[in-house]
């Protein structure tokens, strides 16, 4: 839940001349998202999606998250469209902060997701990455192995004030990760965060918001973070109907190879450990009283230790072209 | 900042079977409003108000709010309007709470409100007293001056933690409301919370939001509510400009009599006490940490100052007959 930052309709009816979008007639701020302040704007010419970058977004990077919209966007991914302003810069400046207008995505993100839906991420996920060739922008991934080997140091100390032994658990983790990442895989740009409420649904057409940890890395990390994302259940099972649906989904577009798939269980862990070590670090870090819903890291530590225990991509439900 | 509530997209799809409004495309949660739960909803025919009635709406007082809108849309005032059930019913049930859903509202609500808007906000009241004529439905005023007899004392062991001295400040104003309240004044529907953020301007056109406290009362104690909500400024001081667009704006459409007008004084007093009671109670009662932010009770104690040395409805603007 967030809206950090509230405007003046003076100010957004004087921002909005600098659009060819028409006049404003309404805007809500959106109780969604954690990082930015959002607001749902109407004008006389339809629905559009306002965003004021709050400081956890870098500005340098805001080329590339709208640039990637518009690229993805021009090759058919169903995705929010940046607006072109008339000066044709990516971005203005509202309420003190950087801000983008992107086309509004109709849909709803499954609060409940079924193997339907994972299949539909699945496939979804992969005509993103292959749409995403040839986009010239870069932007590494700050939260792979050298992000979490920096953040872990931060969190350390307070780990087990968390979970008792989390301390212990982590540095193994680390120290395998650190031994056991993969290289040379298939790279291009992924989203890196592709979670149910990423993923609007207008029937069976999933729309995919949300770019802002976008970034160039191992496409195959990205199935992991949907992995974790899609398939566990609230008990932290993993439902392997589901992981079959969404590796199906995927690899009917585009298909992984050898050594992808090896390595899906170790880039799995790496996944878990991330969204863990960042929710850890939120959890120490943010203020009693702040209206930012604080996310779970054991969350994700019950995941992690079920992908220590994975020995196949088979177990996520990957199935070889034998079979 | 509210939304209290989340709900399942599949839940969100069924309850809209009741209605003959097509089909649900996109929901977002707003983050207005502080009682309920309010979502804006996109469905093939267009743009909704989705609310979900929390704890502190009796859900027995819905058939007058909700009727109230009817009526007084029916009469040309630009307010939502109820959207009628298959079945007849003001109210369904949605993730467990009372649920009902109108049309969405264009406007902007005016962060720096100017004399303009004062006076067309002074009419539209007024428009909206006479259109309530005939509602059939009637709810008393809680928060009139019986229910602040009844909060001050849940409040008054913690007032002067507050501010030192509130304590005998507010007994000596419920002392002087109780001796002078007036009687016999024009009664009828009002609104008792038209604050800006609850009143949509498009272009110069006022449509109004948020019918949770109207009740039957004094017409004029609606026009002091609203002095109190639109005439001050961010220092406390009362804008006699604002005060008397506001004041000329209602009259323009109804006439207050004498005995109104006499009554303004005392009665913009007792709304003044009643924002900072209600405030007050909250302030001293909503846990850290709660996602709902806090109203400053301070900012009507200095209202209620100034309130207390007016002598004469003309220091509040009031132009009579004979000027």
């Amino acid at each position: 839940m967030a809206v950090y930052t509230d405007i003046a309709e003076t100010d957004l009816a004087a921002f909005l001349k600098q659009y060819d979008i028409g006049e404003l007639t309404s805007y809500k701020g959106i109780a969604e998202g954690v990082e930015n302040s959002n607001f749902l704007i109407h004008t006389t010419t339809g629905a559009y999606f306002l965003t004021l970058y709050e400081k956890r977004v870098n500005p340098a990077d805001l080329p590339f998250f709208l640039g990637l919209k518009r690229h993805l966007a021009d090759r058919g991914v169903r995705c929010p469209v940046p607006i072109e302003r008339r000066d044709g810069r990516p971005t203005g400046e509202l309420a003190g902060r950087p801000a983008a207008i992107v086309s509004f995505i109709e849909g709803m993100w499954p609060r409940r997701p079924t193997a339907d839906h994972c299949a539909a991420v699945g496939a979804a996920l992969a005509r993103m990455h292959i749409a995403g060739e040839g986009f010239a922008l870069r932007r590494e991934n700050a939260l792979s192995l050298a992000g979490w080997q920096a953040l872990w140091p931060k969190c350390r100390a307070d780990a087990d004030g968390v979970e008792s032994g989390l301390a212990a658990e982590t540095d193994a983790d680390l120290a395998f990760l650190s031994s056991n990442w993969p290289a040379g895989l298939p790279e291009g740009v992924i989203h890196a965060d592709l979670f149910p409420d990423n993923v609007l649904f207008l029937g069976r057409e999933p729309g995919l918001i949300d770019f802002y940890f976008a970034c160039n890395d191992f496409l195959a990390y990205d199935v992991a973070v949907c992995l974790n994302a899609w398939c566990f259940e609230r008990d932290f099972s993993f439902n392997l109907t589901k992981g079959t649906a969404l590796l199906r989904g995927y690899v009917s577009v585009r298909p992984l190879s050898a050594a992808e798939a090896e390595a899906l269980p170790v880039l799995a862990r790496g996944a878990a450990l991330r969204f863990m070590l960042t929710r850890l670090y939120d959890w120490i870090n943010t203020p009693a009283g702040s209206l930012v819903v604080k996310k779970d890291p054991l969350e994700y530590l019950r995941r992690l230790r079920f992908h220590r225990q994975v020995r196949s991509p088979a177990e996520y439900g990957l199935e070889t072209a034998a079979a």
